[in-house]
């Protein structure tokens, strides 16, 4: 972007915001601590004094950023955080009598400038509208997402309110589940968008933006959508896509929530910089990551949720979420009043982790006499290289799963004519088998996933010797029993998992989604494997009693 | 209590659920994982491989249980949470592969087993319905009441909704403020009921229910009450106001949400045994303690908030909610999308802490060669101990500062006949001073807490000089304005800051709140001394244009 312009303001979105959130207030314990100055005596707060905390320090062994690249040099280091630091700015300040008291909604200061920082010039240095977007903290995304609609989400109650009056959010046909189990029994319309396998389709939204059908509400207000990794797709939305979607969201004024967990998990070619017209994210890496929807947000409707569920661990509960200022300060309104803010222990030992103290204090972090391993925070250089050193990782798991099903997705049936018996192989490539007569089934289709963790597998159930006897959904489900007892046991998940409209829901037997995340890497391809060996036993099974007993026997 | 009869069971309380929670439903991955067993592949759920966690071990310098009760001995000890646990019983287990993965609602399974233990056995031992409370855990109590009020109410907008179907909740005159700041917003009525300094008063109560006006909504069908070390007065309902009230709950069938962030810091006798005619806790500290309302719960329409926030720290952000296992199943649905469940971090450190690793893991939990200290944890028995601790050491603070007080209620003017000019002094008692003409002005009231972090300071400050002149909540204003200032420099709460009805509003110009949990114990009594100070220098201003210039300040 050459903008020699001025950046536009981010348009004001405070319509969209629900009856509750209009009326929010901010706290008046805040005001009155306008007043506190350095020598004030507290007599206000209820705040515990720092020696009743039983915690006199927080330390952990952890992960130098090299360790996924590299298994043979030292990989560990130590962090503390200690009871008390001197430093003086509370920015830079993380120590347990700030981390462990009552603190601030939008984040621990440390962490809180640590991540807006990333956010601003290393995530997204190209947000096209003035003074750039703003973050708060969350307790992952589950808890971001449970906010932005008590922010923008009046419940509606067919018992009481009109139709007219109920609201609508719009998502990708299959879609990860656990946002909509919030949003259903709120009376939110989820109205599921055509989508390919790199995600939704500009003209798919335009049919359904263009003909709403009032009949069913308000035209949705929201999109819920999850662009790189696509759960359960694997697919990452591309640029252009962004732009023509956005497009559709300005015209029909649709608020854009951008979930997007697997973004550094992205599997396609590192040679591309997608920074190369504005500012550099000052990382090849970042640089050649497909940005957010944040890139072309001019207008401010893109509010996106990150975590650190995927890229520390899920038992964090930590994350942020990234919007224009003025939905940032409703949000962080709704945080004073529920979950105050993230748990300080996470807080500051992932501020040790990737700030660490200030040089002047990292010798009186730790009263132990000898210390095993120099402390060493990460910094944006180490945090970089870890989350390149996780792609790379899941990048080698998504192959060896890709692998193992491009290998068996054929079933090959071998008729020898000498003995008269059938045997059956799955087929390492599709070259034929000549010197006998062959039938060569196709039992799955897939794409390789672009980012992400997941293989989206499109079951071909016509192609199964009792497609003609058995409904096909009732396979489907029998090959999923199947799936999961000796010598296959593994467990798959249905498609039915990821289908929040019941148009989705009617075919989403076609489909399985397979994880390459939760084994040890040099499980991957066998794990796999007992998918593909479950399928070419079940597409043997030439009796409809077979199937019958596996869904009784479940 | 000799019941040979069988407990009753709790009601059905699901008339009150809001029609957003009657229709959650429970995670529909939960199902899938029914078939999961030791030799399945998980090829299903998106979880990262521990061995993308960068953090090896969570570990920590703690207390002793005994720390606060003895300067002298050994008061540190240390915890480790190992990365894996060969512990196989999930109940037992403590390390980062399970408290840093995707977990339950409930809680982390040994943290959420020992506080289940902790609540029916040595909290509550004699809860009187059949099978006894449930607990789930919490994001801290503020989160607890967010969880309650999204499962009980549904918002009301004036401008859509009809006057009828407004809701209320019930709350002591005075109250700590952060609940309503949720509340209001969602339209529920706010309806201070009449107190003294020991809490809630059941006439007062039974007049509100009793005559309740239709015309303002429906008649309140919750509550919300802190009955031991009430936010702001410091009082401790007895038991016999407990059953008084409970039955007017049952009668009016009105939900108690109980909100016990003090319940230790009871400052009464210590030789009373409140489960002397039932089961004790086994502990003669936990029997002493006044108990919570769940001990006359014949019903189950308790909901009480625990939270970890003044027993350990505010910063965790954990803590627990009890009551009858239908009202915790909803509360877990709710968690389920929204917080998920508190963060692994404060959960197994805390689960370190309270519980520690199974006896045969103690030595393989840490790598280091040298360890400066035995791991030792707390377990019940030094929990218990640490709660006496926190009670004596607050207790001491009280009378710090209810002794600086009560030293400095009265201001002493001396007309010394002899020079003719005033002199003042606050008086160390009400004896005379005989030798000269004496004008003795008592400036404020209170009633020592019995419970608690505060104490509850009523203003008398119609015998101010200038009361004739100036609007005695102005005066209150001034002198507000005029503590923070040198050389008293004191922050003290203004009532306002809980009133949540504008009943209360209207003569909260009477109280300030004072605090003795935040400085260091040394320093209690002379910062008491600098309110005391300030109000004495404030009662000898006799020129209305000083207390504009206090206001004008500002």
């Amino acid at each position: 972007m050459e903008n020699s312009a001025p950046l536009p303001q981010p348009l004001d979105l405070s319509h969209h915001f629900s009856y509750v959130t209009k009326l929010r207030q901010a706290s008046e314990v805040k005001d009155l601590y306008k007043y506190f100055k350095a020598n004030t005596a507290n007599l206000a707060g209820g705040l515990p004094h720092v020696s009743y905390f039983p915690f006199d320090t927080l330390e952990a062994g952890v992960a130098l950023p090299q360790r996924l690249a590299s298994h043979q040099e030292q990989t560990s280091t130590r962090v503390t955080v200690p009871k008390e630091s001197d430093t003086v700015n509370v920015k830079e300040k993380i120590d347990l009598s700030t981390a462990l008291q009552y603190g601030t909604a939008e984040g621990y200061p440390p962490l809180y400038t640590f991540l807006r920082r990333f956010v601003r010039e290393h995530l997204h240095p190209n947000v096209p509208y003035a003074d750039g977007p703003e973050i708060t903290l969350s307790c992952g995304s589950t808890d971001g997402f449970s906010k932005v609609i008590e922010a923008f989400v009046n419940p509606w109650n067919p018992n009481r309110d009109w139709i007219r009056d109920r609201e609508g959010i719009l998502c990708e046909k299959f879609t990860y589940m656990s946002p909509f189990q919030l949003a259903k029994p709120k009376g939110l319309n989820i109205v599921g968008v055509p989508m390919d396998h790199e995600g939704m389709l500009p003209s798919g939204l335009e049919d359904v933006l263009e003909n709403w059908d009032f009949r069913q509400g308000r035209r949705p207000h929201l999109m819920y959508t999850v662009t790189m990794g696509q759960n359960p797709t694997g697919g990452t939305l591309s640029l252009e896509r962004r732009r023509a979607i956005y497009a559709l969201c300005q015209k029909y004024d649709v608020l854009i929530i951008e979930d997007d967990p697997y973004w550094n998990l992205q599997y396609g070619p590192s040679n591309v910089n997608y920074n190369a017209e504005g500012v550099s994210s000052g990382y090849a890496f970042l640089d050649s990551l497909v940005p957010s929807y944040l890139a072309v947000d001019t207008e401010g409707r893109v509010i996106r949720l990150d975590t650190f569920s995927k890229t520390i661990a899920p038992g964090c509960r930590l994350g942020w979420i990234t919007a224009q200022p003025a939905v940032i300060e409703r949000l962080v309104r709704i945080t004073e009043v529920s979950t105050q803010q993230p748990s300080g222990f996470v807080q500051s030992l992932v501020a040790e982790l990737l700030i660490g103290q200030s040089r002047s204090q990292s010798h009186s972090t730790s009263a132990r006499a000898s210390k095993t391993a120099v402390e060493q925070a990460w910094h944006v250089d180490g945090w970089v290289r870890w989350l390149e050193g996780l792609r790379d990782g899941y990048h080698q798991r998504m192959q060896a799963m890709c692998g193992a099903l491009e290998k068996g997705k054929y079933l090959i049936s071998e008729n020898h004519e000498s003995s008269g018996h059938e045997s059956t192989t799955t087929a390492a490539d599709d070259e034929d088998v000549a010197w006998n007569l062959v039938t060569k089934t196709q039992m799955y289709d897939f794409h390789a996933p672009t980012a992400g963790m997941f293989v989206w597998v499109e079951l071909c159930l016509s192609t199964h010797p009792l497609a003609g006897q058995v409904e096909l959904p009732k396979l489907s489900r029998a090959l999923w029993f199947h799936l999961t007892r000796a010598p296959f046991a593994c467990l798959v998940a249905p498609g039915e998992l990821f289908a929040p409209s019941a148009w989705a829901q009617a075919d989403s037997w076609r489909f399985v989604r397979l994880c390459f995340a939760p084994m040890a890497f040099e499980d991957v391809e066998a794990l796999t494997r007992r998918f593909v060996d479950g399928c070419a036993a079940f597409w043997q099974k030439k009796d409809p009693s077979e199937v019958e007993d596996d869904i009784k026997l479940a």
